[in-house]
């Protein structure tokens, strides 16, 4: 058990009104205690009382290691009235925190079980505190995107090698591997030409050609962080229309990862980089928000978009991507993290953004 | 959709006094509308009723063809409040009935928009008819364990290969997209030696040696259905012990097949293939059920306990897999798929039964 983890969120349930909070999404459970419980379809539940001891109730086949985990475990076998035993644990009022994911077939019965509470969704507690890094998680997330950094080098000579995107992927993983991380932190884009263009595109067998975008929407995880960076690099050379593109995204990153400090709003940083595209003529073409909130999961709580008006406080991280995308032109996006600091953001990926043109080998 | 299905499914709920149904599983969507549709965390619900026409609310990111579909489709943006916009189509008062994989942060709002209502898990509905295979569905089961057979026939000369069992399963998948099948239905349990006894082995980078027991559980997706198998080999030459087990978990699955016919109780299938191991003396060491429904899902709604004791009815699909795992010895699984018919049932594999040992190549 994160005993530190733990009191913040006691204190916030207590802040929020919320005595008792079911907290069952793996990641979030992972994150107060350091075991990583996946049980499928079975019920895992790390109850929380401001006024009691946690417990975790988890299935008989899911044996844990309680002194090494730290909190008593009840374990229920297949044919118990698990739903029942929960309900033994729990006081009959007040209001019930109820985490985001858990699933109706628990909730429901625990409603008839204990009619007196109120239910609420309370994830935001826990999604809130993990939205600021701690010192030792920035450190970790550091050294994920060094090694994204550096796996991103090796990664861009290969768009020329006439792999096909899947390829591509495949020998990133092995990048990966070899520079320390533990695999990807989500399936990575790879998108030659049109698919370039196309900005949720699912990696496929197509290969590149000459004057091709490529874009590189590549994350590696790394000691239970995740990084996330995109570049776009072009096969041979870039059409003049592509180089004009490829510098207005690249003034948009510059331009959202300078509006990104503590006080300002995640929309200011979106808008930075909305107007910037706007203004230039290619609004319509950045089609989706500038970025997201990540860490433990590459889609954390929070994103960068015109209508999230949260300010941004000091160990905050998250993608900073503009894109602009033109069928039949060119689809160039540019991404970095960015974590905030105490008067502005450090930037984590330090891969050189200027346009690139791998050469084609004859 | 599938109007035939659809029907039954509103009678069903006529039945069940439940007028609205909120159906969110992406399978139960599919088999009602052949449409699969993954919306990863975003809200997605097939909304039924017993006195209006079904409604698709879904997001604007997931465009469907209405025509094809033959179903109403309302869009909502990301923005939107889409549990507000499920709830304006719904009536106050009677009893919902929720989809039982339908999360806290849909079930926890809705159910303050629209307090008048009493809310129930009604996936049973679904999954009660799903139990029952049509036969064009008998069919696919059919075709489904067909090709698995075929390819236990292509795998089983692979463990004498000197491959892990990770690259025995990879090279199992290219057997299977060969025969047809589109891959696996789930991840294969692949377990030499000291891992066939551990029933809940994850394949891993093991080889096996002379006079292991082979567990191969594996089954194929062929057109949208899964198939399921066991058998159990050894390298070489089964140890005496070893082939003393073989044999009682083979007249096991035998008596759980006999015992399987209309009219009869899950739990009596159990019983047969369990109390023939009891009486045998290996009680301890068949640590689990005798099997579960299947079809579209390789888990689906049912399964072969001892505390069972729905009825088997005709259309009915389950695994009968009985096994005695003892450590140090040797563990032994062997199943089979088999569909209820009027008067018993029909076994869907064909694949021996006999001790095969393999013989390992000079």
């Amino acid at each position: 058990m994160n005993q530190e983890r733990l009191n913040n969120v006691l204190e916030s349930m207590k802040a929020e009104g919320i005595s008792q909070f079911l907290v069952a999404d793996p990641m979030a459970v992972y994150y107060l205690t350091g075991a990583m419980l996946n049980c499928g379809e079975r019920m895992m539940v790390l109850y929380l009382c401001t006024e009691k001891e946690p417990q975790l109730l988890i299935g008989k086949l899911f044996p844990q290691n309680e002194e090494a985990l730290g909190i008593h475990v009840t374990y229920f076998e297949d044919t118990d009235d698990y739903v029942g035993i929960l309900a033994g644990m729990m006081k009959e009022e007040g209001t019930v925190g109820v985490d985001k994911v858990w699933p109706a077939r628990f909730l429901l019965p625990l409603m008839g079980k204990l009619p007196g509470a109120k239910y609420v969704n309370a994830s935001y507690i826990i999604d809130l505190i993990r939205q600021i890094k701690t010192p030792e998680e920035q450190e970790l997330m550091r050294a994920a995107s060094a090694c994204n950094d550096k796996s991103m080098g090796e990664l861009i000579p290969l768009v020329v090698k006439g792999l096909t995107e899947k390829e591509v992927s495949e020998e990133l993983l092995k990048i990966y591997l070899k520079n320390g991380a533990q695999g990807h932190s989500f399936e990575p884009i790879i998108g030659y030409g049109d698919a370039a263009a196309d900005p949720h595109h699912e990696t496929d067998d197509s290969k590149g050609k000459y004057g091709d975008a490529v874009v590189l929407d590549v994350g590696c995880l790394k000691d239970g962080y995740c990084a996330d960076m995109t570049r776009t690099v072009f096969i041979g050379k870039a059409s003049d229309k592509a180089r004009e593109i490829y510098e207005i995204v690249k003034e948009a990153n510059l331009r959202g990862i300078a509006a990104a400090k503590p006080g300002a709003r995640f929309c200011d940083v979106d808008r930075a980089a909305r107007d910037y595209i706007i203004e230039k003529g290619y609004g319509e073409y950045f089609t989706h928000r500038t970025g997201h909130n990540i860490g433990m999961e590459v889609h954390e709580y929070g994103d960068v978009s015109f209508t999230n008006e949260n300010i941004l406080k000091p160990g905050m991280c998250f993608s900073v991507e503009p894109g602009i995308y033109v069928p039949g032109v060119a689809g160039v996006r540019i991404e970095d993290l960015v974590l905030i600091t105490e008067d502005g953001c450090e930037v984590l990926n330090h891969y050189s953004k200027d346009l690139i043109e791998v050469p084609v080998e004859e």
